[in-house]
């Protein structure tokens, strides 16, 4: 019996969900492809310094995995992650951060972009609020566009998120979630100070509102004072997000959640009919990596490393861009955040930027409500000295001729 | 300002999005818990046989992967997968399985339990129908439950899906999407002939629905010719879901779907708010390991070390079973199914199986509408020689005494 391949068979008229059909594929993948032309200095990308990721002892690691676990390495395991490793990071939580952990209170998620998306997914109906910084990771909007989320923020200061802001909106569309990036901003590098956090635990325990603390930055800090966690300061009110992306290598997708024990079965639920468990061998591997206490001098190396490139960035800013521009100071992570003359739009100008062979990344996709456009975020950790040098100067010019 | 740890956070009244706080958690995981007691003679799991992982060679492959490649191998990577790879299944696809494929039909996933949930997500709407066989993997109706699907069913043969049955299911309830797991099913180990492939495929095309091709175990084929995939017969209509889990390793989370390249688009964006992409160093390492010839070596040894552990089960039942008992007799794959008398419940004997010290899962779950009372699965992949001999005789003996 002979089919025939007709055209009857038409993909595009399959009824995808029609919240799918409408979501975006993200604008910074676009003005990624852009910005890889060869001759463009980027600043628009939001990847770690790959000379950084130490590769002969993620190396090591997998060998001494192999060695010691044998095939169970590579085994299925359990949906919140091998016993070892979550206990292990429990412990570091209490010991190191003061957030009282056991096993029970840690997931193994592949990354942190899953552990928004299994907090979206556990929380969001169509249509709940969620409560942003503005601007927020655009990464969380698309998670959370998925679920048909709406979005309420507030403002930050160089202190972070507006107190005040903040209870206004929560108490205008009583939101189902906080989520913030608590350290070293991802667009902005702001961190949050002590005293908003301590404020915004405050707020989120009298509406009982979880706070999603999505930290992949926390531990690069390269100036200033360690200060306390949301998680360690607002205990269960918090799920605390981490992941080994950005202080060992964004491709193994390993990260964590640290949450309340009493709502992780949710989260497991959901982990399990995502992709059953993450990955075994990764997680054996970074187990004994931690434990040979390699971990500790990567984390300096790489904030030393961001010091340096922060510290140029900053001083090339100083020296070539007008008056009118303003920027962050960022006490760690990767990116700094350019407010251009108010009437200038950086989406504008990306174009005539590409054509001086230098990128960013416009401010816009960061705005739930697309605002922001004369706002832009840079990346000091990729580009080499002369990139950051010679790419700050042509912005600088391009903008000063703009004015 | 001091916060006090008060009672007023009870994450138990938090407000979980209805439909996953009504997900259950799997059943088959609780099983697995209890058959996992020392002593226990299991053929309730549902994993492969750990002694045939190729150490070795996956040690290998890291190694070849971290020179070759150097730290591209762990940075940040497309949504859809990286370039090489999914340019050497595309072309594994046109040569071997006749499915002209190039790169842009694609996508990379965390093993094939992500591709369910990406197929799932991009088209399920709540109370969108599927049609499934009866029985069908209990893992893709965890993933759809989630979008609050709603089920038809078509029974099997020994050649699967019945075909009247799918059309009038078709007729009747309009599903969505097609679901087959059409190689050495999980759970009956049964297989679709060539003939009802056709059918299955036309049947679909008349009807412009999606076949999802859920395809762990096709490679795992220890008797018989080989048949042609679904989707080298349907083309464009079908999505054909594979995995390294079976074949190599589960712990790796490696899969890869192949679909229409006009709604990759919609699977990506999917993939991309889920887990922006799955291990790089994973890619990297199969990569190598498949470039390497190295697979089909591994797929043959598998293969002939499960066709033997299936004859002597199939012995084993031949003698110790009673008549009035049948079971399937696979070609491939990890799994058997019995089914006992029709007024033997296979979840109540589970109790004495386990006091005699044997183990199985029962039919139950595999069943969309909770029915197979009398029906159960064994695993014959896993346990010794031994073991199969031993198990299968207490569990002979249990079910003489109860009939």
């Amino acid at each position: 019996m002979l089919i025939e391949q007709d055209s009857k068979v038409d993909p595009s008229k399959w009824r995808i969900a029609l919240h799918v059909a409408e979501l975006k594929a993200s604008i910074i993948r676009e003005i990624l492809k852009i910005s890889s032309q060869p001759g463009v200095i980027s600043f628009a990308g939001g990847l770690p310094n790959q000379s950084l990721f130490p590769m002969d002892d993620l190396k090591w690691a997998m060998e001494t995995a192999v060695e010691k676990y044998d095939s169970t390495c590579v085994q299925y395991a359990l949906s919140r992650g091998i016993i070892p490793l979550r206990e292990l990071l429990a412990e570091r939580a209490t010991n190191d951060d003061g957030v009282e952990s056991s096993v029970d209170n840690i997931l193994m998620v592949s990354g942190a972009q899953q552990g928004i998306e299994i907090v979206a997914r556990a929380f969001i109906d169509p249509g709940d609020y969620i409560l942003t910084e503005y601007p927020t990771y655009v990464g969380a909007l698309q998670a959370f566009n998925y679920y048909q989320a709406q979005y309420c923020c507030a403002e930050m200061d160089h202190d972070g998120i507006l107190i005040e802001k903040a209870r206004e909106q929560i108490e205008k569309h009583k939101p189902k979630l906080i989520y913030t990036v608590s350290n070293f901003q991802n667009p902005t590098g702001i961190s949050m100070g002590v005293e908003r956090r301590h404020q915004l635990v405050e707020l989120a325990q009298q509406y009982n509102i979880p706070i999603i603390d999505d930290n992949p930055y926390g531990d690069i800090r390269f100036r200033g004072e360690q200060v306390p966690s949301l998680k360690s300061i607002g205990g269960d009110i918090v799920v605390a997000l981490q992941t080994f992306s950005k202080i060992l290598a964004p491709g193994l997708r390993l990260g964590w959640m640290n949450g309340p024990a009493s709502i992780m079965h949710h989260f497991e639920k959901v982990k399990q009919c995502s992709d059953l468990h993450t990955s075994t061998i990764a997680q054996y591997m970074i187990y004994e990596y931690l434990m040979a206490g390699k971990m500790e001098p990567q984390i300096k190396r790489i904030s030393e490393f961001y010091k340096n490139k922060c510290d140029l960035m900053l001083q090339s800013l100083e020296k070539e861009f007008p008056a009118g521009a303003t920027w962050t100071k960022p006490d760690g992570g990767l990116f700094l955040w350019v407010e251009l003359p108010e009437n200038m739009s950086a989406k504008e100008l990306l174009n005539k930027a590409i054509e001086r062979k230098v990128a960013y990344v416009y401010g816009e996709p960061f705005f739930p409500d697309g605002g922001g456009d004369n706002t832009l975020r840079l990346n000091f950790c990729t580009p080499s000295d002369e990139e950051i040098r010679e790419g700050i100067k042509r912005l600088g010019q391009l903008i000063h001729e703009e004015m």
